[in-house]
């Protein structure tokens, strides 16, 4: 790792913290060169302390959830001196922490306050009706693990035990598991090639890349010409989305997510292609690439309604058999109107 | 409007009962038939009394800032028996608020409490310091303005004065101007269909679409052959964005908004196709035209740094004219390198 410090939005004990701390371990693999991660007031502040090269930063990206964190993707795209370099995914996990020594015999909390952000609140709803928790919302749950006081209950990440000296009264109180979000580590652009350099050196062969492009011709057809050269060049693409140029309704970008990295042949080839043709594009983030399964889509997977070619609806009453071919027809199209509003 | 009930997302006073509010009164044209607005505790609980026949519902859908509201989104995708059929766009501004009286005078209120959700404190930070106020997080906007006391500032909707019978200290506190979000109608599909023929019957010409495509074939360029049929049908989309299906990871679903409505003969025959070649669709909202600019995307337009055809960077060295063609094309090179991560 290069830089001496690592940004990431405070107050100390929030996930991205957490993040921060998962990714320093990643990337100074295991050495102890002394990175001090220091937390910043929001992400404006994080993309400025890279881009004047006073360490990397940490912002939150994509949740599975919510989607993209869109002010960060926004942030990235405009930044004149960051990109990504490493991507680390966190369980958006809840502990129930109290203060030291009163989660001992494991007390009835019933009727105490429980503080954390609204979000976090949403989020443990069972967890306080099972204990019969008063909710109080804070400005974060760090805040709240870091303010907790006697007789009180803070719901916040794992790591707030040992940042603010709690005890863990229970483990994962959130109502669902398997939330996630994923962050990016982000560097100057030239402390980036240098990170690259190394891993490439080092073997790692496999990377992902987020592009984000502008057609400067406009009109229909646009995404579809963009597509097809990628298609062309046999890449696979694990996400995409427009976003409206910002402050400028009715413009475009499109950011993608590509499972190749920009210097390989095909996605070289890509954008020169596009540079080529006179739209704009830039590289958001690079990074090792990850674990991807393709499973075959397979009907049960499919959301409720809709219709699809061997069946046109799903919603097939129990006397199909006894229909004619017409009548079958008749009711196929009745259904495909009703889903898709013909 | 058919439904006697829409149901919101409460408390009174939250920026989707103003959503609601202006909705009604565009659905029911200013006839005064007694449509009564319903507050519920969340989106699921919306979409059930929706899929019920118990009324339609408001959902927020996208933000201009945030991007889309995207378990809303997936809510959509996932139900059973649930159309947009009104598309509403609310200003997300900032009115603080004092009790009854305080207002009078514009009285210093420095060092008093003021109480928001943690997003519209930080949407208000400068009238927070201007003021030198102390921020107090609530769980909703619209509960600190119902729950406001003397001597005490609460930030909220501008519905929130009348609904609370508050005074107005100061309109448009928000730190920036021009957030906002857009909220769908939902209707159950016969409801729908009925209320959409009663406005192509009242000479509504011009709709737009919300379509949800998985393609049932994964692997690259499925996305491409996807949108080549759009593009050949000659349609325009407004937004596109890719959506894991929930809980799958690595499938797919696309999400496209579509400048036409699902039974003009180009988009009909678009969705027909895709049936035809197996895929799942299903429309999730029809709703009348916006108007929508499509401005030339101008190089000012475009963020920091990139890469693009006729200069290959923005960020061109003053002495550029003394180089000779070589080094200019070495220069533009490693620019480009740079942007790219080549």
């Amino acid at each position: 790792m290069i830089a001496e410090r690592l940004h990431y939005l405070g107050p100390e004990g929030t996930f991205t913290h957490q993040a921060a701390m998962i990714a320093e371990r990643q990337l100074r693999g295991g050495a102890a060169d002394g990175v001090v991660l220091e937390q910043s007031p929001d992400a404006a502040t994080i993309l400025t302390a890279v881009e004047s090269h006073q360490g990397w930063g940490v912002l939150a990206w994509e949740n599975n959830v919510e989607g993209y964190v869109v002010p960060n993707l926004d942030g990235l795209i405009d930044a004149h001196d960051a990109v990504g370099i490493t991507r680390v995914g966190v369980d958006i996990a809840f502990d129930a922490f109290v203060s030291p020594g009163q989660a001992e015999g494991h007390p009835d909390i019933g009727g105490w306050g429980a503080f954390a952000h609204p979000h976090g609140l949403a989020q443990c709803r069972r967890f306080l009706a099972d204990h019969d928790l008063d909710a109080h919302p804070t400005a974060s749950n760090a805040a709240a693990c870091r303010d907790l006081r006697a007789g009180q209950v803070a719901l916040g990440p794992a790591i707030c035990a040992q940042l603010y000296d709690l005890d863990v009264y229970e483990r994962h109180v959130e109502d669902y598991a398997g939330a996630r979000t994923d962050f990016l580590v982000l560097a100057p652009r030239d402390e980036a090639l240098c990170h690259i350099r190394g891993l490439r050196d080092g073997g790692m062969a496999e990377f992902e890349s987020v592009i984000a492009f502008i057609p400067l011709h406009t009109g229909a057809g646009v995404l579809a010409n963009l597509l097809d050269i990628l298609r062309d060049a046999g890449l696979n693409m694990t996400s995409f989305i427009s976003r409206p140029i910002k402050g400028h309704v009715g413009t475009y970008s499109f950011v993608a997510t590509i499972d190749a990295a920009p210097w390989s042949a095909a996605l070289r080839g890509v954008l020169e292609r596009v540079v080529d043709q006179g739209d704009w594009v830039k590289t958001l983030a690079v990074y090792p690439r990850r674990e991807q399964p393709a499973p075959p889509v397979d009907a049960w997977m499919l959301p409720s309604g809709g219709v699809r070619g061997d069946a046109t609806s799903r919603e097939t009453p129990a006397d199909a058999g006894e229909e004619t071919n017409e009548e079958s027809a008749a009711r196929r199209e009745r259904a495909a109107g009703r889903e898709l509003l013909w």
